[in-house]
């Protein structure tokens, strides 16, 4: 059956004309996670922006190793600009696939589908999921799993994945990372734009992203959407039935109210009725599915204030509870948590 | 909203080789609902199954008037195999247009382009959704809407959301039937066939399905699949979500105890967590969502034993139960019930 995307690497970070690092942010989550599949990053003639990298065109990067150049930007539109055209020309000419999470497919641009064509490169599009994919078989199959859930979207579920990952990595386990979205895809080199499956074949594609391993072996797999949200419940449910996790983790930023960008009409649910909503679910697929805890961002908060938040939601869900980007000894518990459920 | 389509009738329905009568509902909906547009049925040799229509090849079919052959089955998948290719290429060379729900598209089997090439024939998909969906505002819209969920796929849907709006209209009210499958599409000429649409993009596309209406117009939004469905899940969410219903009618077939096609390691959930479960959902999007009653197929069933099984399951749940297909006072009950909620 077919397959999860598999991106070639190490990889040319280009950021076009972008020189506002807020639109940056595919460059930047590249680079913090897995540094060591760039070689360099590269910009359009008289953008200062600079993201650590070395500056390498094409041709130098090809002859550094690398294999593909990616669009590290997602400007306002998502749309690949006519300017950068010449840019990724040169990427092909020079040998590198291009990998691009834009909306707008690179086949669909004459001039790159015919340089592709003409050196024998690949033009890889984030957004389109493998055109088979399977109905969920339902089946219960080997190995651990664990989903970053959410209250709402941009909570920290793709962060929290990757940090609960590593943590589980460095504890000497077999984990892998499983992307369920661009920019996840890009970090991790492969997965599944689950956003972008067919009704039917949502549960299907989650199956495949996370599929029989080993039974020590655990699936960290990014969360999409929430199962209260007015536009993505589907996505989150087809994912988490498919998913099969043993274990959840939701996901919130602290204070967050109401759904973002719907607005006050849309508050969100309490957090314990989210998690029993969600685990309604999952023991459809898992009976034995637990919560282990809340990832709680609190970036708008003094370090103070936050350890207050998490606190009081601890004392409120009975739960641990921790912002993954702080860290510390609240990570270890929800991590030990993760880890005890199925012990 | 997409464009109304024009099917080519009257129509011969081909059931290829699926002689399980729970994938040929197709057939059975077109046959039941529109038997004024078929005038005969066809199977591959071999396949025992048969509908009532006269017995016709394509070519006696075309002397007799047809314009088109639908493919009158859906198999788990929805996928046109390669052995069903001769006989449709079969049709077209007879002079027939071919009409499909399944989702491999007509046009993308070489020998089916070809012929209907050769032909001048049309290939015609009614699972191919319009382009371009918005992902859901939800927003609260006027217009009373009632939407039939399930307990699992092939339980009654389709029939009850036919039979309540027959029943609607007949007492003078306004109401549409909206169709959200390749069958109810065939049956209504229009609708939305939302198993085939990206995840992101559901509920936008029950949104259109059922749009504002005037506050006292039904929209009686057919269902698909089940919340606990292990392949379809998201899709009844998606439906759910987006169609924001006043009113749900639960469909179930009696004496089913798990997921058709997935054995019985896949039970049903009790109906009663399953209306619970429901409800949690559509509440989010409409606070008043109620469930007025419970279509239950009862087609395996003696009437003595269907009155039976009617009546212990309204005790259990205090709601109306009632066979449509079998109507009486029983379907009276269930109507006023989903009139009664929303005065």
């Amino acid at each position: 059956m077919s397959e999860r995307l598999v991106l070639p690497r190490p990889c040319l970070v280009f950021i076009a004309d972008v020189s506002d690092p807020r639109y940056a942010k595919t460059a930047k989550g590249l680079i913090d996670w897995v540094p060591e599949h760039c070689v360099g990053e590269w910009a359009l003639p008289g953008n200062p922006l600079r993201l650590g990298l070395p500056v390498l065109d094409p041709a130098a990067a090809r002859a550094r190793g690398a294999r593909s150049l990616v669009i590290g930007v997602a400007p306002v539109g998502g749309r690949i600009l006519d300017n950068w055209v010449p840019a990724l020309v040169q990427a092909l000419e020079a040998g590198l696939d291009l990998v691009s999470g834009m909306h707008t497919p690179l086949a669909g641009i004459a001039a790159l589908a015919a340089a592709a064509e003409r050196r024998g490169r690949r033009l890889i599009d984030l957004r389109i999921p493998p055109s088979e994919l399977p109905v969920a078989s339902g089946r219960p199959r080997p190995g651990r799993r664990l989903l970053t859930v959410g209250s709402d979207c941009a909570v920290g579920k793709k962060y929290t994945a990757l940090a609960l990952t590593r943590a589980l990595r460095e504890r000497g386990l077999n984990a892998d990372f499983r992307a369920s979205g661009q920019t996840g895809i890009l970090i991790a080199g492969q997965g599944l734009p689950i956003d972008a499956v067919k009704a039917d074949f949502i549960a299907g594609a989650a199956e495949l992203l996370s599929p029989v391993a080993d039974p020590d072996h655990w699936d960290v797999i990014e969360g999409q959407g929430s199962l209260v949200h007015p536009g993505y419940a589907a996505v989150s449910l087809g994912l988490l039935s498919g998913s099969q996790p043993d274990v959840l983790v939701l996901c919130h930023e602290a204070g967050r109210s109401h759904v973002s960008g719907y607005g006050p009409q849309f508050p969100l649910p309490p957090l314990a009725e989210l998690i029993e909503l969600n685990l309604a679910h999952a023991r459809l697929r898992r009976p034995g599915a637990r919560c282990a805890g809340i990832s709680l961002n609190t970036g708008t908060l003094s370090a103070v204030k936050a350890e207050q938040a998490m606190a009081a939601l601890e004392q409120e869900l009975g739960l641990p509870v921790v912002d993954p980007v702080r860290g510390g000894t609240r990570f270890v518990a929800l991590v030990e948590a993760c880890l005890a459920l199925r012990r």
